[in-house]
């Protein structure tokens, strides 16, 4: 499996157990997303402009009186170096706003938007220090300020990137009423924290084409995101041309790669949108794909076949032989021309050394070069990749596995193991970014990545190794998306990340990033995303032909309601699910963030607190036993899908029903034996939360919550809410075998 | 504006009016297509086997006992003249079942779906006479046979093409229950009625890119449709590469057209279909774009820009000139070459001669060489085109205009004018396609153009001249669709179209075949058509930031009761809106053939006939009356679209009134002055029907035949149901100025 860290991550959030493998039960995870939630300090609206839907949320944003109306009239001027990039970008800018207003902006008679220099009769000047380089770099100037006033908007920046990122705030900006469209006036002074804000896509265990690729890097564009991690080769596909060495994608991709004209179309078009290109070859571990075409490249002899299901495997490129150097040479040299940023990665995860162990003539290598171990003789590899890269310019980005002692400082390590991986690295002098806590095909909430920081207030840095951390990077791994649902699986969420990365690290009001992502999530779907759109089609194949409106209606309320389980357990449940499993049940059809399970969980935290009567619940419960019902009426007319649709509402009805039990025991002033009661939910619970057809109910966490909260019923004294809510998170998730 | 058909068709229903040019109203179109609805004989379910759900209907279809169960052991065996073709299209078939299954089908070790010679251990068994050539032809062998019993699935082809149209039925035919996923037992024999059936996609005045041109190659293959024409320059747009005069694409497209590579993926994508490829070159008019690169290939001096609105403009090629057949000769020789098909279409419409009229030396020209008039010197040009494509082997296809006494007989007549050029031109001894009727960018019910009949039984030709009749196309031309909304645009409606052109012309109920479109509608959104996805985020967008949830179900509702006006009522309110006008309005996220507008219909007729109360249509009106009053609440808070929806709301109120007030003068028995009332009545209806947003209320049709029916209450006397029904209509449609 690609590089998985530990789910547990060290958050933030005070009542956050420490980092810990994942056990078989998903509770604790929808819970800790959820409990950070609820720690929050501060749950009423962000402070700033409270109609600012901002993601991410600017440095520095100040309301003004007025606004500025938005009319067919709204023409721009461009002021200092204006380039080819900028106006395409101001013309993307100024379509998307015609797609939803249906005004048309001024025109040149041959066609092009009117954007003139002449500040004077622009309603948009944007005043630009420098054009940005044609290929964008690490470090580039991104800042930019925006003046919005009654007159006019002046976006001011140093470089084209900076006038493309204030484009994308000015863009989220425009509100309507019934006196028309227009921008509210403000100020805003905007920089981003990390210079390396990243999503990876991994391509190769299921192939992802062109199409999705751009309109995720128009995605990345709008929430301020600069570099595409692109995911190369895999044990389960080599997704890339390689002219010189054509067998690579001939036999190890079934016909799915990149041409190099398509790589090289996806470069200019993340080029125009001020986003990197960083490739990814995973050598010398999960490189099974390139020895089906290339036999002799690995440490025991093939045949090979491209691999289909997921975990690590034991294939592993030879690296005692010359020829696999000459190889590398010839093909990392190809694909360091074709790729113009300074930065190559190389992988290097979970190499697991078994074709090493069993081949004599490796070990032999081992001790004859004093490598102690195969660990040495990775670390050996990575000095030989590491030359050939540098040879051709490039410095050299790693998973965590490559740091070693003689790894030269230029090259960068990627955590996904967590905050002491990314620390070591630090302190041994290396870039570091973080990706342990971004792992969005986990599917947890939002709230969990938001709440991870890459440099959190009291990481054990100092002034210089601080300096060192240059990002993060959220990472799309492919085992249980498609091209139909991957957006819906990177969007919003994604969002969440970027604002982390972006915006100073006191932007943390949870809630009030899950109101703004729902407006993000719409300009996203604007922009072309299909997180919003897939969702219909893939609901009516899934409720079948003999579906009626009923059966449909229950099913998106249901859908609406569940979430899929992690991707670990999806595995866990199904290990031999192969790489062409059609991905369409109903977990597919369902979001990892829920709306009515983040409403829940804040009217629960009311309950707990005392700031709500527990009988305000019971409107929940009765609305998850009508939706029960009548999902278990049409499940009888739902053919296959009956048996997971019957199981999923018997379920939420008894859900419902034991969360009607838990309040009217709070409510209920004489109780009988507590420890008891509480013995006879729990197993009650934990069958509700039971997946089925990788889909669960995600309220199972907050009534375990409230049912801590009845058990305990009359042991508060004088325990401070903190105090409260983590005692009966004690009580709610005992730790096992500490 | 393109080849524009008279609304009015002659269809083969005795209610309709004769062929009439549109007049500002729009009521009358929707009329005639739900009138047709009406007039059926039998709007029972289709006799053949009532679980079908195929489009197009099989030439004959056998119910037969027992089901052929679908597993995960589903295995495909091809016999006889096995071909990569036919391998990509089972492997298509498969994956498409996979993805409404769940299911896994058997795969070999490296990868490709397990395709065995071997008929014994295969649920499917195919067999081949003979591979069809690369290339898709015209007459090809399509027929096919397909038998299915309990044990096993055999279809059978003379040929790779007829394979494939077997397989798109095999597809249809899929169900689920309780017990699993099967296919119903039966037997087809089957071919297709006609050998050209196509669908025209213009990408010229609003660019489509090469995703939406696949993906609807892809419902056409659905579909069995086998022609898709490629309207590839216009004066709004040139939208293929030339490498030899690049001028055209240069300047002539906004960079927006495609290359000669992705011309050639797409003839790929098209013959691996089955499905052949005519490019249409319109010339000498309608070749504005074409002057702005090569002004002094134009009839007038230049400068010339990209046309940006609708209708017929004066840039026409001048015939006159020994360098225009140069270009051509080196231009239409390097698109003969590019296109394999051996049919080449001219275009040849609507050239207005002003240019020709106005140039003293092209006047001059048509008297040295006795050409007569302009149509003489087009005409001229025509030969010499003609001669041009006979030097690369092609023949020639245009619309009516280009027919002429001196055309070469092998040059085919595409009829856009009506059922009297496509007979003129057979009579002629020219081969003939009918678009006349099949003008689905107006956006007319489904039911219009399935009844319209190349060939219908009263076509006044011989047993020769009938042979001529080659088929007919869909035409999709882009004055109001982008690629957002094209696909809802094109289906499901055009495989009504398709069922016309393939299946037998008895096959012509009318009720059926919309029970049949709800499923290959779905059927098509599954190939990937977005005409269901599409909606959800455009209404999102429409509904804006502000909208509540109770606002979108109010919309939600709205949209799927109303309809966009036609095209050529949205062009004539709105004349001057640029070929770059957004379109997002509400009419954009309605679909051209509203279901609740299709039942009402059915409704009214029983009571018109009097097999049912008036009483009956009540339910009707409340439920119009509550939509109205939510749409109006939410209207308040919907910003800028607030007055186009409280609009429409008012409407949908008043016809409601206007209902009611109907229905209680049909039951009540003692009655005024039925003139007067009438009288009054019809201006209430006629305000109802107003567009609002370029939307409609499709019910008003059949209320004013209701309404008739109150006027001439008990005076039906002993008319049959058709007498009494063609009464009413003429008392509700009553012609102007005959």
């Amino acid at each position: 499996m690609e590089p998985h860290p530990p789910l547990m991550v060290a958050l933030p959030c005070p009542s956050t157990p420490a980092a810990k493998r994942p056990g078989p039960s998903f509770c604790r995870i929808v819970f800790v997303g959820l409990a950070c939630l609820l720690t929050m300090p501060n749950r009423s609206l962000s402070a700033s402009a409270p109609s600012v839907a901002v993601v991410p949320l600017p440095a520095e944003i100040q309301s003004a009186e007025g606004r500025l109306e938005i009319t067919g009239k709204f023409a721009v001027a461009i002021l200092g170096a204006r380039d080819a990039r900028l106006d395409a970008a101001v013309a993307r800018a100024l379509r998307r706003w015609e797609e939803r207003t249906g005004l048309v902006f001024p025109r040149l008679p041959s066609g092009p938007y009117a954007i003139s220099g002449d500040a004077k009769t622009a309603a948009l000047t944007i005043e630009i220090g420098a054009a940005s380089p044609q290929w964008p770099r690490l470090g580039e100037d991104e800042s930019y300020t925006l003046d919005i006033s009654a007159g006019r908007a002046v976006l001011k920046a140093a470089t084209t990137v900076g006038a493309q990122r204030g484009l994308e705030t000015l863009l989220q900006l425009l509100q309507s009423d019934a006196q028309g469209w227009f921008v509210p006036a403000l100020s805003v002074r905007d920089h981003p924290r990390f210079p390396w804000r990243g999503l990876m896509i991994d391509v190769c265990r299921r192939w992802q084409p062109v199409e999705v690729i751009k309109r995720n890097l128009d995605g990345m564009a709008l929430a301020k995101l600069n570099v595409f991690h692109f995911h190369l080769s895999e044990d389960q596909g080599f997704r890339i041309e390689s002219k010189k060495y054509p067998r690579l994608q001939q036999y190890g991709s079934d016909g799915l790669y990149f041409t190099q004209d398509q790589i090289r179309e996806i470069l200019a078009y993340a080029a125009d949108r001020g986003i990197r290109v960083v490739p990814e070859f995973d050598i010398p571990g999960h490189a099974q794909s390139w020895v089906v075409g290339y036999p002799e490249l690995a440490s025991a002899p093939g045949p090979y076949v491209i691999e289909r299901n997921w975990g690590v495997f034991d294939p592993v490129l030879d690296p005692t032989k010359e020829e696999t150097y000459q190889f590398l040479e010839g093909f990392l040299g190809e694909m360091a021309a074709l790729f113009p940023d300074e930065y190559f990665h190389i992988g290097g995860d979970e190499n697991n050394g078994v074709q090493w162990s069993a081949n004599p003539r490796i070990q032999a290598f081992i001790k004859e070069h004093n490598l102690k171990d195969n660990e040495g003789l990775h670390a050996y590899f990575n000095r030989r990749v590491q030359a050939i890269l540098a040879g051709h310019g490039k410095k050299l980005v790693g998973w965590d596995e490559i740091l070693h002692p003689e790894l030269p400082k230029s090259a960068a390590i990627q955590s996904w193991r967590g905050a002491e991986g990314l620390a070591a690295a630090a302190r041994a002098g290396h870039p570091v970014l973080l990706s342990n806590g971004y792992y969005i095909d986990q599917l947890e909430p939002a709230s969990v990545h938001y709440l991870n920081d890459p440099l959190p207030a009291g990481a054990p840095l100092s002034a210089e190794e601080r300096k060192l951390v240059l990002g993060g990077e959220a990472t799309m791994w492919a085992e249980w998306v498609s091209p139909e649902t991957i957006d819906s699986r990177i969007w919003p969420r994604t969002a969440a990340i970027a604002e982390r990365l972006w915006s100073p690290s006191e932007v943390a009001d949870v809630p009030d990033l899950y109101r703004r992502l729902d407006y993000v999530s719409r300009r996203l779907s604007e922009a072309g995303l299909r997180h919003i759109a897939y969702r219909e089609p893939m609901l009516l194949r899934y409720a079948g032909d003999r579906a009626t409106p009923e059966t449909l209606a229950a099913l998106r309320e249901l859908i609406a309601l569940g979430k899929p389980i992690l991707c670990y357990t999806r595995t866990q449940l199904s290990p031999r699910d192969p790489q062409y499993l059609a991905l369409t049940t109903l977990a597919d059809c369902m979001a990892p963030d829920p709306q009515p399970a983040r409403v829940f969980v804040l009217a629960v935290e009311d309950v707990l607190l005392g700031h709500a009567a527990p009988a305000t619940l019971e409107p929940s419960f009765a609305s998850w036993r009508s939706l029960a019902s009548r999902v278990k009426a049409v499940a009888q007319n739902a053919g296959p899908r009956a048996g997971e649709l019957s199981a999923l509402a018997d379920q939420l009805a008894e859900a419902a029903d034991c969360g009607a039990e838990i309040v009217a025991r709070l409510a209920s002033s004489s109780q009988g034996d507590q420890a008891a009661w509480y013995d006879a939910l729990k197993p009650r619970l934990a069958k509700a939360e039971q997946p089925q057809g990788y889909a669960e109910i995600p309220m199972i966490a907050s009534l375990r919550l409230l049912a801590a909260a009845a058990r305990e019923q009359g042991q508060r004294g004088d325990l401070t809410p903190e105090a409260w809510r983590a005692h009966l998170q004690t009580v709610a998730f005992p730790k096992k075998n500490p």
